[in-house]
């Protein structure tokens, strides 16, 4: 795996902790499954826990420690994965 | 109560979610207490995290979202929580 991919699956990593290995959660885990959803909506809702536009309980504060570049390259990381 | 001590119960919220209300943790839980520890090592565990320097699973992600005056107002509102 050449250097940009692994950069990106760490990235992803972080979210595996509460969305599950590749953003596929836990059956009837609080938790909403990430894998395979639209990458415009995964971004939209990125930044809106970053901005604070919709309320969360760690979502606000993970989402700001990332870029724009990089919320669009973790969207299309779980976008792209089988749902 | 002034929007200065509301504005760090906002800050500190978040942490409660893993660490538990005023970071007492729940008992036998995996995550660490907070309350009363000194202020310095929790500054430094938070600058650790932001670094790098301290591996985490999302502690790394949720500490780059503050800024050092943010780490340093969390840190000095759980060493001020009674144990």
């Amino acid at each position: 795996q050449d250097k940009e991919a692994l950069y990106l699956k760490s990235l992803a990593a972080t979210c595996a902790n509460c969305h599950g290995t590749n953003g596929r959660a836990v059956e009837g885990s609080s938790v909403v499954s990430l894998a395979g959803l639209q990458k415009s909506y995964l971004v939209a809702q990125l930044k809106a826990f970053k901005s604070g536009a919709r309320p969360a309980t760690i979502m606000h504060q993970l989402s700001k420690g990332y870029s724009d570049a990089q919320i669009d390259q973790i969207a299309g990381y779980f976008a792209a994965q089988a749902k």
